[in-house]
């Protein structure tokens, strides 16, 4: 599978067709976008204007091009493309990324056009991403056949699937300019002609490159296999989908986006169980989720503690917790001890942590460094999520003492999320996420993420 | 009850008791946020030390004030609190808000301290907010006890009831920093040994400055009460709560927190229903739901378009709706016309709407702006949501267009969230919505808030 896959994955050469001079056309964007990323194999570009584009030669035809290119990446309108792609299998390539759209997703017309496109991928044993598709990313090759403008993209142990343009676009722009994490590989399946979640399933598997799988799927093209593939991936690592259309309106608007009905939600779900794959519901999760699983360890257990600076807090999320399947269990006494010694006297102090007193009387660096390494260290406690109380008035603490504590038990997941002054809650996240601490903005999704994990965590270990 | 509280809510002189020279101290900050929310009335210090504190000369005694002032606020340790009410009624004060904490939510001792509080209460007739609270907001009369610095308070319509001190202060301090609306009232209950829930609702109901009522609540201390005055409340103005300890293990977290064991929550359940009161489960949504009702009107019904550059998007979004008991009906022909004459040729239109081809092709301001109207229009469509795709890339749009609509069709709230580029994001929070129109970071949370405030206008419009 990886080899099979390598053409994609690990392209030696790449030829653009219909490579455009155009700042902001998709054909010149795919270029900028490989540079952006310091692609070091051989790029070929390809357009009947000839010329020079971005410094790169551009060759008149397809026929132009050398023999065996590793990758083509078509960037033309969906009529002209089943031709250039029986051109580039003349050429010997054996792989393509089929970018446009207009095909079986609008109308009979282009209808037309994906089946013939379909018999030439079978005429000619070609491999084929989309068509539909906003494209693929490598990072660990440096290298993307995205043509929607994002640059560098940052790499990370996390990859996806998407069964959706918006992932590779909108989405991972918002990645690259609002959080700190990376990804792997990025697989937009498009209309899915050839390449399928199953396939693609199957490489991430054996990808070392890959810790965790997250999916976004509006349809499963053959269910039987995805359960076998997918039962065996989810006992090594996470695999969590977003799998959409689940209601009449969901499919109803699905029916316009994408040429697959979404398939009887009921099964799928049945099938995802099964498969030991967690299902989510959020859009939003697909990417805390993987913001976690890029700085995390999964969680043991689902025994979290938890510090605020709040009452209310405390009982909200704990109320929260047990609603997410989470538990919050007394800790030891030791720790209780240990978070007595820290607070003002005669305080009694459990699990969930009320952290408000020590961290007023004696800073917040102490009171939340001390109470959060004291339930880190309890063996009742799998997960830890401080409320940060960030105010400039109880004094900013130097953020490095959480990178610290999230190094010293790195078994454990700790999710930082935050009260009071926005300013600084920014200032913590640009801080400690590039050092591999995950923060959320609000209060609730330290623990939807945490829930999420532990269901990954169930299915790793589910007894055959 | 508005001229019965008048002397906590529009006070014409003021005494602080405990009145602190050393800046970070809570008698410190109390004064420091009266001065900075440029309080007309008169304001009376006293320590027994004397001398002067920021600018204003300091009382050595209670017996020192003058009579008659209509608001005390004591901020002594919990021990001296009983002495110093006991000298406030003897020089005619009979409106207190007592901020130690310290009394029944930490100990036996402070059970007997809080007993003797309301034993002189009793017998001296007094009015009194508290103890352990963190003070009260009234931002039309320009006047908080606050003792957490704040600075000044943003003036808004949504009135806060809070039985947890987190409100006036953390949360406080978020909204000042993190969001761009205001409240009108916020009323930090404490203990409630004296003033509750009920009385603070009853208070707001008749309030001119409040239009909507937001609470966070651990127990409802006069539950049959509390349905009498809710029930008439609910028909005028919407009222929110979160009541928190609801599950075993936020029950025992509330413990701790508050003096009041939290109530069997089944049976506040059913009250709160019957009252018309509209329950929520985050945190969260006490901020974003406040930021809603403050800046648009309830929705007539539960009837949704919203538009999004990704089927994904549309797809996800139409799944959450009908889970949240939203619509997305079917537009008018004119509309869907409209939708098309917008787009690209031969791109078949509907609710919700896909947005990406038009705002492409024509730009993001004509593709969104045109859309946006087109829906806004309809007479099937009750509230409009854009998720708004923003990046250089194809154009940032000057946002006045958001803020024009929103003007020109004021009966249908608008709830902006947006795609891609974080820093986009945040510019267009920032210019929308201190004109008046709300932003959300994550696509889910509008639709979110959104069944809340159509529960709102249900039990608005419920029969009697």
């Amino acid at each position: 599978m990886k080899k099979k896959f390598a053409p994609f994955f690990e392209p030696d050469s790449v030829a653009i067709i219909g490579a455009s001079a155009t700042p902001g056309r998709p054909g010149h964007e795919a270029i900028r976008n490989i540079l952006a990323n310091d692609y070091a194999g051989k790029l070929y570009l390809v357009n009947p204007r000839g010329g020079e584009i971005l410094g790169i030669p551009v060759l008149q035809s397809i026929a132009a091009l050398p023999k065996g290119i590793d990758l083509a990446i078509i960037i033309l309108p969906a009529k002209d493309t089943p031709q250039a792609l029986r051109e580039c299998a003349d050429r010997g390539i054996r792989h393509a990324v089929l970018s446009a759209g207009g095909f079986a997703e609008v109308d009979d017309y282009g209808a037309n056009i994906q089946q013939e496109t379909i018999e030439i991928i079978r005429e000619k044993n070609m491999r084929v991403l989309g068509p539909n598709t906003s494209g693929h990313t490598s990072t660990p090759h440096n290298f993307t056949s995205t043509f929607f403008p994002l640059g560098k993209i940052r790499r990370g142990r996390v990859s996806y699937i998407a069964q959706t343009g918006n992932f590779a676009t909108h989405t991972m722009k918002y990645i690259l300019t609002g959080e700190h994490f990376g990804v792997s590989r990025v697989i937009g399946l498009g209309n899915k002609i050839d390449v399928d979640e199953t396939e693609a399933l199957e490489y991430l598997a054996d990808d070392s490159e890959t810790t965790a799988i997250i999916m976004y799927l509006e349809s499963i093209k053959r269910p039987r296999k995805f359960l076998e593939v997918a039962r065996e991936v989810t006992r090594v690592k996470p695999v969590i989908v977003l799998k959409s259309g689940s209601t009449d309106a969901g499919k109803y608007a699905a029916v316009a986006h994408t040429a697959a009905m979404a398939a009887e939600d009921r099964l799928i779900d049945a099938l995802l169980r099964q498969a030991g794959v967690v299902r989510i519901w959020d859009y939003t999760h697909l990417i805390l989720a993987g913001k976690a699983l890029s700085m995390m360890p999964l969680p043991k257990g689902n025994r979290v503690s938890f510090l605020a600076p709040s009452g209310a807090m405390l009982v909200v999320l704990a109320d929260l917790c047990i609603r997410l399947g989470l538990e919050v269990p007394d800790v030891q006494p030791e720790t209780v001890r240990r978070l007595e010694e820290i607070s003002p006297p005669f305080i009694r102090m459990r699990n969930p942590v009320d952290i408000w007193a020590s961290a007023s009387v004696h800073g917040v660096e102490f009171g939340y460094g001390q109470g959060m390494e004291a339930v880190m260290k309890d063996p009742n406690i799998d997960a830890v999520v401080p409320i940060m109380m960030l105010t400039k008035d109880t004094g900013i603490p130097p953020y490095d003492f959480i990178v610290e504590l999230a190094k010293k038990y790195p078994a454990k997941p700790l999710f930082v999320t935050f009260s009071a002054d926005k300013k600084y809650m920014d200032e913590c996240k640009d801080f400690v996420e590039p050092r591999g601490v995950p923060t959320f903005p609000e209060i609730e999704q330290p623990f939807e993420v945490l829930s999420i994990l532990y269901r990954c965590t169930r299915a790793m270990n589910r007894s055959r």
